[in-house]
């Protein structure tokens, strides 16, 4: 169905401004042009102006464009011109031109395209992934039962054109919501979810809680709009609502702008379909076959929403197919501790974790006979916080306070060194560093274990923000002499901090803005954590006898006791 | 003056769908509720859809709100309903629902506020600001004389509140031109600057030049006002251009978008003022006194633009003025071959530049008495790549051609080994990195000149993008065995890559979207350049011979000869 026109056809009137020399008039006078010629506007300004039938005059834009028969016909509704005695002249005062600045609709269609930058030789795919779980972590936040997040890769050109679905059994959004989803940057803090004045829902803070896994990952009113933009350029949002029976559907494309623009329709104007559960009659089934089996999987779901994306960009479903091991288990590392809780992943424990109720699912289907590929974060079993959690003998929690409420809960990890070799854990996907090539030349005791690598990852809300790695604090960092613990024994630490709202992020939410400036304020006050108790000890004091008794206890060195001398054998 | 309202009270209708269960009309009815109450509207809705007397039905939005004489007063022009027969009843068919979705005004005001994240230990204001002097390059790349970007922090209390202006003497804007800067995402490939149709100024890309030093450094149609609304939360472009006697004038700021909320205005519709350079009548003197003088200014100027920011964000003053010789610093290192020229800054060698015409001057005002702070960045002396360029003693240029004209010109610099020390130049204010620490447990002979830090810095149209870096490429980067030059020499290579826009930047221009991936592609050729000429080569073997030479003719080792033994003096 054809949109509202932009310009209302049936009101046509520049405003003019008299500008002559002796003019003191500082508002303009609209004259309404809709039923004349050139001949008959310029008329209709000298009787206007009472302009003299001798005098010379001149109607010009504000940009000192003179009006003639052809631009005439081009002036649009609410055009300011200037009424001037000649085309050079000077403006005696002030004119205000009232003018139109709706922002392009490349706001939206381009939000995504220059924000994932790739780092360290990696595409940054998953986290516009990323900006959609999160959206659905927070729909599921209030969820009973189990809380599912469905990614479907449907990669088989026999079902149709190439999409992404990110499906999940949250909350959904009424019409109103769906509505405001489409809104640009319009954030939580903003929005007033009710229809009508009476319904206040604005925003409340969830209480804290540990990890700040808070399921509240959302700040700035573009995340989503920004991902689907980057993974595709078109995105279908279907959503049911809990305690309504209808589902909710909302397209926005490229393409859908485009047109509009091109037919002078109103750029932000757009249609919600509100239907039943399962009706597809709408779909164009022979363009996406996809849709309609996903929309017959709605019927008995109380509530859930569907993201489609169309229009993928054929290189990131080339990433997305070679890759599906390496983004998948970037998508563990980012959610580890929504999906495996406060303790994380450790493989040496299965039994003492509490099964967490989140699924995060991810299934990718090519075309025949290539076989669908299916994974649970869960199941992902080589993430980083899964190898650090798990080689990890002690832990060394604190808490650094910042101004105002700002704080982050903190941890140490020490991966010893045993028999023979660091257990600190490589990442089996890291570009080989400089310091690789140094192997052979260098004696450094310190090339092994974390070596010159940060020691924090730094989690937001409970998830990874990628490329914000904080090095080392002054207390626990390698001291520059009189080290009351062998120097190696630093090499053998890994950390996380974990950060609330209180710190902020940017907006693609792949670094934070100012963290390590805030915690390594003179203000900032670090204090140990032990047993779920806060204390005020001196942190560096704590720190190093704690890595001493992890050295003492936990670092395990082959020792050779009398040596006799060498042997050689023929016969190995 | 007030802006045109955004509810047309005139018009007030809302649009019914027929959903009784017997009902197959697909589109809905507009009843016009003007002089309505809400028994009239029922009986105008009982009318329209011939409800039978004794029928039951019921009225709701389309999230099943049953309307009533509370919400029906606050029903919108354009409001969608649904015709019911219960309020829970099925759907029979599905119902389109129109709704608006203009981006939230935070797309303009909080655009750049979680945008320049802080990295290694350092604020990014001077990227803000980079944005500003990019817009000015651009606008003054035509300047047949000297092109003069001034930079003022007028931060004298006594002299009004603080404010930041950024002058240029470059081409200016007309009103339509500066209607498209308030238009977000409006870029340069988007717009047509001409008033109507028959003016086609679209953009055509400028023929490459040395160092894609093209003074072209827009992109994305957002960085003038990221950065405006970065540093501030209000901003008065001022911009006279060449050919016409007009100054144009616009405000944009967050307060008067609160104020068009509240008032139910037009959000995005605004005011550019039109009038004769030097006249300040409209400007409240006792706000902002700097305004007067600085439109006094104007007089006798062909074209200039003035970017005037006020409401600062009271922890950028702070930091403007207790770090001003870092930031200016910074701002150097960005634009340093635009302000010297492609051969930069070599303070051996004085003569040796060509005079360039871009005078980029920094002053801070402070309340008396301070003293005011003025630099112009041609005299900064110690920005990163002046050290490089004047230590350096050979220069090793190449080529990088990836997939389509994607080129990236490059080079390299030896900093020889001169008697007693590395002349690889150390940066000031760099935090101290973890290999510091290192030096006295670690016999490493790289632990000196370049370490482990990255080679090449990354320009993009000419200016630095400052958190992208290439660490080496596998042509120069130290071999793990074999190698014919001591490994000590690969520590004395910096380098810089200048890539043209066919090479993507994020759109806070901070980083490249994937620039390494791009060049280490395995389609990726790397050609030597030697006088301006390109040569196929075996680019690795070609650049260690040239890295021998360095070493045999550069590198000054003290050569103890005839070593006759130990002797103390007691009298030193
Ligand atoms: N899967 C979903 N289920 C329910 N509501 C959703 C879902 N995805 C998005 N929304 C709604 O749409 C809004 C906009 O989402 P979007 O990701 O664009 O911005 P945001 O989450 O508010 O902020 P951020 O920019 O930090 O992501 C959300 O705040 C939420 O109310
Ligand atoms: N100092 C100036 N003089 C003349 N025109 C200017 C000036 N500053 C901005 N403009 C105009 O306003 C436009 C918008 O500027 P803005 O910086 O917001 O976006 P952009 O420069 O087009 O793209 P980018 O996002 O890469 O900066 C510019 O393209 C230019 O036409
Ligand atoms: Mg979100
Ligand atoms: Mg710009």
């Amino acid at each position: 169905t054809p949109g509202p026109e932009k310009s209302d056809h049936s009101q046509r009137g520049v405003c003019v401004f008299d500008c002559r020399p002796k003019s003191t008039e500082a508002t303009g006078r609209v004259i309404d042009i809709r039923n004349l010629d050139y001949n008959g506007f310029l008329k209709a300004v000298s009787k206007e102006f009472s302009i003299a039938r001798n005098e010379t005059f001149v109607l010009t834009t504000t940009d000192r464009r003179e009006i003639g028969t052809d631009i005439f016909d081009q002036l649009e509704d609410g055009k300011t011109l200037h009424l001037l005695h000649s085309v050079d002249q000077v403006l005696p005062m002030a004119t205000q031109e009232r003018i139109e600045y709706l922002p392009h609709y490349h706001t939206l269609v381009q939000s995504g395209m220059y924000e994932y930058y790739a780092s360290e030789g990696q595409k940054s795919l998953p986290y516009a992934f990323a900006e959609l779980i999160d959206n659905a972590l927070s729909a599921t936040a209030d969820n009973t039962g189990v809380r599912t997040i469905d990614i479907r890769l449907l990669f088989d050109e026999s079902q149709g054109k190439p999409a992404v679905v990110v499906l999940d059994n949250g909350r959904g959004m009424t019409s109103k919501q769906l509505n405001n989803w489409a809104v640009y940057r319009l954030s939580k803090f903003t929005r007033d979810n009710g229809t009508f004045q009476s319904d206040h829902t604005g925003y409340s803070r969830p209480n804290p809680v540990p990890r700040s896994l808070n399921s509240d990952i959302s700040y700035f009113g573009v995340g989503g709009k920004q991902a689907v933009f980057y993974i595709g350029q078109s995105v279908r949002m279907i959503s049911k609502p809990a305690g309504s029976p209808d589902v909710h559907e909302f397209v926005m494309s490229k393409e859908d702008f485009e047109r509009k623009e091109k037919n002078k329709e109103e750029i932000y104007s757009g249609v919600i379909l509100n239907r039943n559960p399962g009706v597809w009659s709408h779909v164009n089934s022979a363009e996406e076959p996809f849709l309609q089996s996903l929309i017959q999987e709605e019927v008995g779901k109380e509530s859930f929403t569907a993201v489609v994306i169309t229009g993928i960009q054929p290189e990131h479903i080339t990433y997305l197919k070679q890759h599906f091991s390496m983004w998948t288990r970037e998508l563990a590392h980012i959610y580890h501790y929504y999906v495996h809780g406060v303790t994380g992943n450790d493989l040496r424990d299965p039994s003492g974790k509490s099964p967490s109720n989140i699924d995060i699912q991810i299934s990718l289907v090519e075309k025949s006979p290539r076989l669908p590929r299916l994974v649970n974060l869960r199941e992902v079993d080589n993430d980083m916080q899964t190898l650090y959690v798990s080689s990890s003998v002690a832990v060394f929690e604190f808490k650094a306070s910042a101004e105002g409420d700002a704080a982050v809960e903190g941890l140490l990890r020490y991966h010893p060194f045993l028999y023979d070799r660091e257990t600190y854990p490589e990442d089996p996907y890291a570009m080989p560093g400089p310091a690789d090539d140094d192997d052979e030349e260098c004696v450094v005791l310190n090339a092994e274990g974390r070596g010159k690598r940060p020691i924090f990852e730094c989690f937001w809300n409970g998830r990874l923000i990628p490329y914000t790695t904080v090095s080392e604090f002054e207390w626990c960092a390698r001291p520059k002499k009189g080290a009351s613990v062998p120097l190696e024994c630093y090499n053998r630490i890994s950390g996380v901090l974990f950060a609330n709202d209180r710190f902020q992020v940017s907006t693609n939410k792949l670094t934070f803005m100012d963290l390590e400036l805030k915690l390594k304020d003179k203000e900032t006050i670090f204090t140990r954590v032990v047993n779920g108790q806060e204390q005020r000890v001196k942190i560096q004091r704590e720190f190093v006898a704690w890595l001493k008794d992890c050295h003492e206890h936990f670092d395990k060195q082959v020792k050779f006791m009398g040596f006799q001398g060498v042997t050689s054998r023929s016969d190995v």
